[in-house]
């Protein structure tokens, strides 16, 4: 459903705050506050503060889904698809840094049928990480390596700040490179 | 400074609460309700909530660097000495999992010196990994490979399960040799 640009503002200010102050730490008042406007005009928007969570998560969700759908079709070795499924999941951490830390630590805080649609797009976005690593190591524990390299990628919510010295792409590339030969490699390589 | 057993018990239950519902989304009610006492019977144990965060966080900062410190001191070479990191690390986040979720996320709720404090150890923890890794490694940019490192290892805190199949020290010595030779690398070691 396209948003008006009140909403995407309204979206973008809760990603921010949730991020920043937690889901439940942040209430209706303070979305208020920082959209300057009423308590009350924030119901001609949204009909309860869930929503936003829910809107929220979906769209960090889909934008992951979205930067590797297209890789499962892409012409190269499993390799380079690999290296290119990091650029592409550290340009989304890096453009939605707000969502995606509401994606990554807030979404548990959702229930029903939200909690349900988002777990299981976790779970396909998985899935698709665990085919490339797969492809790339056909020997490998990919469950368990999939772990490994989306705890190394994701963590850089805690960390990533746009005026660093390395690009999210750089930050990738050296992030698969240890990734696939080890810190060690890299030395080397 | 020693604590009650009353205290002890209000402890784990906030680490528990705070890890589900967040720390801005626990109220001193809900800390009440789940030790079974009166909201007002808390006031004699605590002063505020944040003190609950901060004893939090600062046990498990302790528990971080307790568990690291011996190995700057221990002999073994320095491969030797960094797989030992991972198996302490893996093992504090299993033995204090709601902690160091926590440790890991809520701390950034603290303020003034608590915060500073939290902050200042959380850096003298990457420090001593920082150091265990360029001695493992001269030539790697040692601060970037500990966030990678540190990243594979602390999402544990989102998956990790004590009935899973692997143990934390199964789990870490996977994880080290992901780190430290490549996902490939596993295959052929």
């Amino acid at each position: 459903m396209a948003r008006t640009r009140r909403q995407e503002e309204l979206y973008a200010v809760a990603a921010e705050l949730f991020r920043t102050k937690g889901y439940h730490g942040t209430s209706i008042q303070d979305l208020a506050e920082a959209l300057g406007i009423q308590r009350g005009s924030l119901y001609a928007h949204i009909e309860r503060k869930e929503e936003l969570l829910y809107g929220i998560t979906l769209e960090a969700a889909q934008a992951f889904l979205s930067a590797l759908e297209p890789l499962q079709e892409a012409s190269g070795s499993p390799l380079e698809k690999l290296e290119r499924a990091f650029v592409a999941h550290a340009r989304v951490v890096a453009d939605h840094l707000p969502a995606a830390s509401v994606f990554f630590h807030e979404w548990q805080h959702l229930h029903g049928e939200a909690r349900e649609e988002i777990l299981s797009l976790r779970h396909r976005y998985e899935e698709l990480w665990r085919r490339l690593v797969k492809d790339a190591f056909p020997r490998a524990d990919e469950r368990l390596a999939v772990r490994w390299i989306l705890g190394g990628l994701n963590w850089m919510y805690q960390w990533y700040r746009p005026e660093g010295a390395l690009s999210p792409e750089d930050l990738a590339r050296r992030f698969y490179r240890y990734a696939t030969e080890g810190i060690g490699g890299m030395v080397h390589g």
